[in-house]
């Protein structure tokens, strides 16, 4: 083990060089324009997994994006790893508020600032350089490794889920390793047993059949803009509660030890608010930030737009207005229960004088993990041996729905040795990964493996 | 007389093809890389001045758009009649509705596709047509003549109203004629006597200062959608009344008469709602469709945008959010106060998790022109020459701010002969002009100045 730390420790140039080829591409999954590009990023992670000792990779066409899978298979009387991640990254609007291009990634006080740095390329490529590093400098890892990297997790990992559906046997494992989440401190290493999970629609009204002139016909017909404000307005109440009937109804309750937990993290709601500009916090009476952020569910509008939307003033009283909106869910809501419930509500608030559309972009299961399984009780130890402190455990707002289909479907558990920050301004401009919890995150990954081995 | 009627009835196919080469220039005020064509379309403006008998013709320069002018003194003991017109058009968009390139003039069942046709190029051009006649047919028009048309009516005619201030020598006059509003019924010849004002403001909502992942943030600090969301939904009460405080406060009563000459309009809520393609209208209680549209004040979203606006799904929660929004007001309402007021109960209304920025876009008086006065009557009377039927009264919904800058500072009554209809398309895609509609103003015109001048 000490030969594989060591080549791990000497190969931090080589590392850093290799992903900022990764980062170059622009595999942005939900731009038609970039197709040819996320081709291209599959064959790269093919090629980086054959070079790294799997001695079978594929790459299987989806009715999306490619999926890359290897494996090596060479410990037979060793547990199983699949290591999941994804090569596919946000688009990069809005693209001015970028100090450099996103997919040509610079250096600066020991990050690495690029599109899909810490989401998820630079994350899901330290254990690619920790197997490799078995294999030069040990002959070989001391478990079965399988890898299985996609190209659709930003929008909603509809191949990925069928590919499993169809492909347990391939996939069988006894744990599944996923760096695809943050840090709760820089230098506190950290599991992520929770996820919460999402549900995503479009509402769209519409009113008059074409776009009026709001003086002609201001104050006589329903302003589409207006009715839509006047929806989403009333999606909340004043508690900052959301008001869909049956919304809570399944919500699983923090317990009293994880209540302990977060007290325990003395969390700094001024930090965090100083952290993000603003002079106040908002969210659901009653719960601290930390609770808002991993055990309750919330509403959020992604976008909005209708009318002029130009510079300038332009008097028109639009046809028609949109909205994404998307729904953070925690155990034990049901996305699709979640979905039907929002169309309904929204279809049954708005007045006859406009038409309302509902459309489901996508959905994904919360999901949370038990604490005392063998491969969470080794991902602690191992974080602990590479960071030189207690591992702490967290649940992170964000969703990664395919886990729920990991844990359903492989009957494994899923362990979140995520290395990223909060901080670091992942689906935003100017993304970036700090470059010491890259080279934490490759020996965390390798203590990992020698740990949930024996 | 006979001789310019019959002069105007053979040249009907002339006019039309000249005013299809004035809507060929894009004359789109608003937009920056138009300026080049605003210069040319003043100079075709200047030309058809010339053409039809104007000796003094000039184009004054701005600090936006330049102003045309032309004038013809030859009638010393006759009224002088000024007419107002514009040559700025609105912006196309959404280009993808227009059945036809919106600057390339196409004739379907007698009526003219293109940006400008009714607003207000077809219309200002029925009037130079007129005065062409007379000197054609009559050797000259039976009162003076001035003509005054601008290129920023769509964008608030602010170079036009220090032009008034600083040459109300040059304008003096004895009636103000405008055709840049609409008859109330096809064939029916309407005069309007009131216009609603304008307060054109932008609301930006501004929250954390880079846009968040939404499952990493949302919950725990205010969304700028949905927060500008709530302003806009809170700015009208359950009766649809504008909740801003004194924002009815100065707001003319409609008199008895007033009232009863809307009723004598049988006018049909349910045609109205189904030319706009809804299945129910929508306003203020306790007003009429028609007192609402003209003498009631009114607030409407022309404009929202924020977050994530392209196709399918991204879990951004937005750094800002933005809305434009135009109040349209009556009769004795101040524009300038009522947006202090919408500033100052925006700024209060809005949580202190926000910064809220208020900009005023602009603003214009309404006006309301007395019926009993030389001008109106005379115009009646030609407008029942012209369409062989009696003259009805009416307000309108929208805005000619200038009008109130005419009425005040040049102390002549405005005389609103529109013939657009408000079917036309007019701020929408294919925008088109009735072409029988176009020749009733030529002669309309000219009945109205041989009144005038009697």
């Amino acid at each position: 083990m000490d030969e594989v730390i060591k080549h791990i420790k000497e190969n931090r140039n080589n590392y850093v060089e290799e992903l900022k080829e990764f980062l170059r591409i622009p595999s942005i999954s939900t731009l038609p324009e970039n197709k040819k590009d996320m081709i291209n990023c599959a064959n790269f992670v093919s090629q980086k997994l054959k070079e790294a000792g799997m001695n079978r990779v594929e790459i299987f066409q989806t009715e999306g994006h490619p999926i890359v899978y290897g494996e090596w298979l060479g410990a037979p009387s060793k547990p199983t790893l699949l290591i999941y991640g994804h090569y596919d990254v946000q688009p990069v609007d809005p693209i001015e508020l970028w100090d450099n291009p996103p997919f040509e990634p610079v250096i600066k006080d020991d990050k690495i600032y690029a599109r899909g740095a810490t989401d998820d390329k630079g994350q899901m490529f330290m254990h690619v350089k920790s197997v490799e590093a078995f294999f030069k400098a040990a002959g070989s890892p001391p478990l079965n490794i399988k890898f299985l990297i996609e190209g659709e997790e930003e929008i909603g990992s509809e191949s990925l889920e069928t590919f499993i559906n169809n492909n347990l046997d391939l996939l069988k494992c006894d744990a599944v390793l996923i760096s695809d989440t943050s840090l709760y401190e820089p230098g506190v290493p950290t599991l992520t047993y929770g996820l919460r999970g999402i549900s995503y629609l479009e509402v769209e009204v519409s009113g008059p059949n074409r776009d009026l002139h709001s003086g002609s016909f201001g104050g006589a017909v329903a302003n589409p803009i207006n009715i839509l404000a006047d929806l989403i307005s009333n999606l909340h109440d004043e508690n900052g509660r959301v008001t869909i009937p049956g919304f809570y109804d399944n919500v699983l309750k923090l317990s009293k030890k994880e209540k302990e937990n977060i007290k325990a993290l003395h969390f700094s709601e001024k930090k965090f608010a100083k952290s993000l500009g603003v002079s106040e916090l908002q969210g659901e009476k009653g719960y601290s930030t930390l609770e808002r952020l991993w055990a309750r569910p919330t509403l959020d509008c992604n976008g909005i737009y209708g009318g002029f939307t130009g510079k300038v003033a332009k008097t028109v009283l639009p046809s028609k207005a949109i909205a994404k909106i998307s729904m953070r869910l925690v155990p034990n809501q049901d996305p699709h229960q979640i979905a039907k419930l929002f169309t309904k509500h929204i279809k049954k608030s708005a007045p006859k004088s406009v038409k309302v559309t509902v459309t489901t972009l996508h959905t994904g299961y919360p999901s949370i993990t038990p604490l005392d399984n063998p491969a969470t009780i080794a991902a602690s130890k191992a974080m602990e041996k590479a960071f030189g402190r207690k591992t702490i455990y967290m649940r992170e707002g964000g969703s990664i729905p395919i886990v729920t289909v990991f844990v359903k479907k492989l009957k494994a558990p899923a362990i979140l040795m995520g290395m990223g920050l909060n901080s670091e301004n992942l689906h935003s401009p100017n993304e970036h990964f700090d470059l010491n919890n890259f080279h934490l995150g490759i020996l965390s990954s390798a203590y990992f493996m020698k740990e949930f081995s024996s």
